[in-house]
């Protein structure tokens, strides 16, 4: 491409809403352009990025058997009736009445919709497996959209769903998207993680998220030191690296007055005991709101040592809920106890008691006395109160054990940019979708589904792979291979060179950009930093009369001295590697 | 592809809601299948083609610098604003409030996104022209959706913007766009014809439609029998191919008792007089509705010949308005005339009065008496009544005149499936939209846009191109271009040889589909005339023994016998001609 000639430009400065580092980079370079929050054009430098990832996921799909298809992006309400969803969904899912007053949604997320394109036309076990995807713009009324394409508005995803007989095949089905994935983020080039996760509510119990490192990523990743083990900390058990039981024998408990102590470090300062030998009480509602005419709180008590935090994943799922629980309001949290949530405890309280198993080793410790300025001492489970459930509720972290090994977890930060699930049958059975069995029954699909964030993952990318002075593009998806740097427009011989080079790489099968604007050299050398393609090679007068060109490889920054008649060599040999 | 492996399927009948062939075709093919009223997915086989087409434009537009981007599908209400589109667009635009309660609506055209796109960043007359394009899903509010993709609610586009530095300039992006989109076309290999057409609401003033010839077309067309001109009767100028103006002399007009006469057949059975020499009376409200303050009527009469039609768009230009005008309700007939729709005539109206030329001839003619069961008879314009506006206002029909040349028109039924506008400033002025000349000063950009209906051109080809057994693919866009039929699937060497044919054609850079199910040939055949490849191979035992395969083109149903080692020979050679 000629810039000349194109609409590519660069910006000095990003806007002030870009936070990180590829966003701002994304609008520099022009990318990409907000049209309102979390809704951006994709120029035509960005959508080359986006294609190139695109077709690298069809070539490792279409290998894998996987059909492409194409749902759309405007779905009925009753469709999502089928399965519920259209409650349980939430806000994220954004609806709307057309003008003949019937309701719609932009589809999120495509179970339902491809479900029922199977449905009567997959009929037999003989057509079974069937992996059908696309790759298609989504949209999710994210209520905050920010750092760009990682949390925006309206995005390209590629998704995928498989259909299976039973179990056994829907595995295989799972395995083998696991490894064309890995295939394929292998391609790109990045460094990335295979980590467990929770399944939210799309359903299912095994799942696998595909995180690329990144220090601004917004999931916290534990990874052993010893074995393969890695998972997203909303799903990770927390061990104790060294258990800590108490050999204490029981006291009886006594109040005492703890004027203006509200949080667990005004406590621990006023007790002189640690944190971790504190038991804090929090409240939550198990009414997550999924059934809309159920209006009643159900409350209930979480015990956690003072020095943890809660997992609100793990006591969803502990509660058998859709979505997370809310924490109880102050007003609430009095009409339940009586006090002000910095003296509650679960001593007396007529609520379900979730303790943690951290707390499980403590005796004779420290909690609210359910009477504002008031802490009881020497309290013990079984004892001063009984547990409903005891179970593994915090955040694990940094230090825990590895839950596979001997070994301890350490912490990284990453960007989910891709997922597979099995879901097995929650989506056919409610929708009813069957196939016929060897013995002409009628069978529900046993099904998976496989997303990869397409704008998303180029982002991130980005924001893996950069320097101080811009983007720095793995070969397999940059927009363009090489960058020409035309160093004298006006001087009619190195224009020609310049150009013989452009065609003679074109035809090579490279894409090429050609900076040919009528600019100083620093200017266009900072430019081509900034856009970050494999290679530059500089083209002018001085080179070509000494006979020896600049090539410079932009991640390392090295310039090769590179004969004019090798040019073209050297360039096959860097680029074909 | 492996039919044994796909998702392919195809069905014996449509169903009931597809009223015209290529609907029932791609239904029956598995092309598409129907998740709401004018909402498709679109099955493999549909993508193939969808996507040949889409490279089609691609290397097309490419070739004569066009560069692709992608904008959003969801919009923010301020953007269109800037225009008034937001109110003028109506109940097409499908609007929504975000969780926020944020007002969007999803993206029916792009002309103010890419102005916005292009404002601030494309700052100089060096950088023109620039010609940006997008192949992007798009929703329209259709209230009542048909004919598959024709007229459906979600459906994809190509759609590109021109930004010229002057009027000249833009004519040149019109030609260079003009000459593109015959290219494509002509690489369609369909029958199509470029006609005159309305700006509709989009604005412009010189615009031309590029429409595939098909009975169900939706739209009528005018063609000479002499020269190039072509229109679509929106817009084509009616022109009596023989004037007939009455010599005679202008008589006392009388009224008379015409008792249930309600229709001009009536009239012209009760009073002998033909339907061409008789005048009706219609009653329009010049109020669109584009302001939504103004609620007055503004009621408007208008006078055509008894055997002509309105041209609703002729009378909307004339008017001055923004969308086609209503015709009144019989009761507003009756507020302004004092009489029912059936008995008024222009004779003392307070409104404003327009004749269509057709009227001018006329002596002594018939009109409603505006008083129920009585019309007048010898009335005459500029006599017994005022004329406000004498204009074209009927529609055009075979045999009337070329407005070009001496010769008459005819009549054609055409599909729109391509549209060139040419705007003008009437979006960059609006948003304020400027590059800096040669003497620094800001001028308003000059625009075209440019519109191809990428899914209602696969439809409307096969509306085109089929035979009572199915589709007659083009090989430009066919999904594969050769149907293998293994005729003896549980035959070893009658399979493997299948397989080595398929497997050749493919490395030659043919797609091929190869049925290796396990069904009878005839079942297979029938198939394969139903999803309309251009060239069928059959494999069978029988042939193979006697040296010689056949080899059926699917648009003449020739068969031709092969040569077992020429069979790779005659299809490069039938595909590449």
């Amino acid at each position: 491409m000629k810039w000349s000639q194109s609409l590519l430009y660069t910006l000095k400065e990003a806007p002030s809403d870009a936070e990180i580092i590829s966003h701002k980079l994304m609008i520099r370079a022009g990318m990409m352009k907000k049209l309102a929050p979390g809704i951006y054009t994709y120029g035509n430098l960005g959508l080359r990025a986006i294609r190139k990832f695109e077709n690298i996921i069809r070539e490792e799909l279409n290998r894998r058997g996987c059909q492409e298809i194409l749902m759309p992006m405007v779905h009925p309400k009753e469709l999502w009736e089928e399965t519920n969803r259209w409650e349980e969904m939430g806000a994220g899912l954004l609806k709307f009445k057309n003008r003949n007053d019937q309701s719609f949604c932009l589809g999120a997320t495509h179970e339902e919709a491809v479900t029922d394109y199977v449905r009567n036309d997959l009929r037999s076990y003989k057509d079974l497996p069937r992996n059908l995807y696309q790759i298609q713009t989504k949209y999710r009324d994210e209520i905050r959209p920010r750092f760009g394409l990682m949390r925006g508005r309206e995005f390209i995803m590629k998704d995928a769903y498989s259909f299976d007989m039973n179990q056994i095949e829907a595995l295989k089905s799972y395995e083998l998207m696991y490894s064309g994935y890995k295939a394929i983020f292998d391609r790109l080039g990045a460094k990335y993680r295979i980590v467990q996760a929770d399944a939210g509510n799309i359903g299912g119990s095994q799942t696998h998220e595909f995180q690329l490192l990144a220090d601004a990523g917004e999931d916290a990743l534990l990874v052993s030191d010893t074995t393969s083990y890695a998972a997203n900390v909303e799903v990770c058990p927390a061990i104790d690296f060294e258990p800590h039981i108490s050999q204490e024998v029981i006291k009886p408990k006594e109040k005492f007055e703890t004027p203006n102590q509200k949080t667990i470090a005004d406590l621990s300062k006023f007790t002189q005991v640690s944190e971790k030998e504190l038991v804090k009480t929090l409240f939550f509602s198990a009414n997550d709101g999924t059934n809309p005419k159920d209006k009643s709180l159900k409350p209930v008590a979480v015990l956690l040592r003072g020095s943890d935090e809660l997992n609100p994943i793990k006591l969803k799922n502990v509660l058998g809920l859709t979505n997370p629980p809310q924490m109880l309001t102050d007003l609430e949290v009095r009409e339940v106890t009586g006090a002000n949530p910095g003296s509650c405890g679960p001593v007396g309280l007529k609520i379900p008691v979730y303790m943690d198993n951290g707390v499980s080793g403590l005796r004779n410790y420290i909690v609210g006395a359910n009477e504002d300025g008031y802490h009881l001492r020497n309290v013990n489970h079984g004892h001063d109160y009984q547990v409903t459930l005891q179970a593994d509720l915090r955040l694990a972290r940094e230090g825990d054990k590895c839950p596979e090994s001997s070994g301890k977890l350490k912490s990284y930060r990453g960007i989910e940019v891709g997922h597979v699930f099995y879901l097995g049958k929650k989506y056919s059975e409610k929708m009813k979708a069957t196939f016929l069995d060897q013995q002409g029954k009628a069978q529900f699909f046993e099904m998976g589904c496989y997303g990869i964030g397409v704008t998303r993952t180029v982002q991130a990318i980005i924001e893996q792979l950069h320097d101080q002075d811009g983007i720095v593009w793995p070969k397999a998806i940059a927009p363009f291979h090489i960058h020409i740097c035309l160093l004298d427009v006006k001087n009619d011989i190195v224009k020609n060179k310049a150009f013989e080079f452009y065609d003679k790489l074109q035809n090579l099968g490279f894409d090429v950009l050609i900076d040919d604007r009528d600019e100083r050299p620093g200017f266009k050398f900072k430019d081509a930093d900034l856009l970050g393609m494999p290679y530059r090679l500089n083209v002018g007068a001085k080179g070509l009369e000494a006979g020896e060109l600049e090539i410079i490889e932009r991640k390392t920054k090295t310039v090769h001295k590179v004969k004019v008649e090798e040019v073209i060599h050297f360039l096959k040999q860097a680029l074909n590697t």
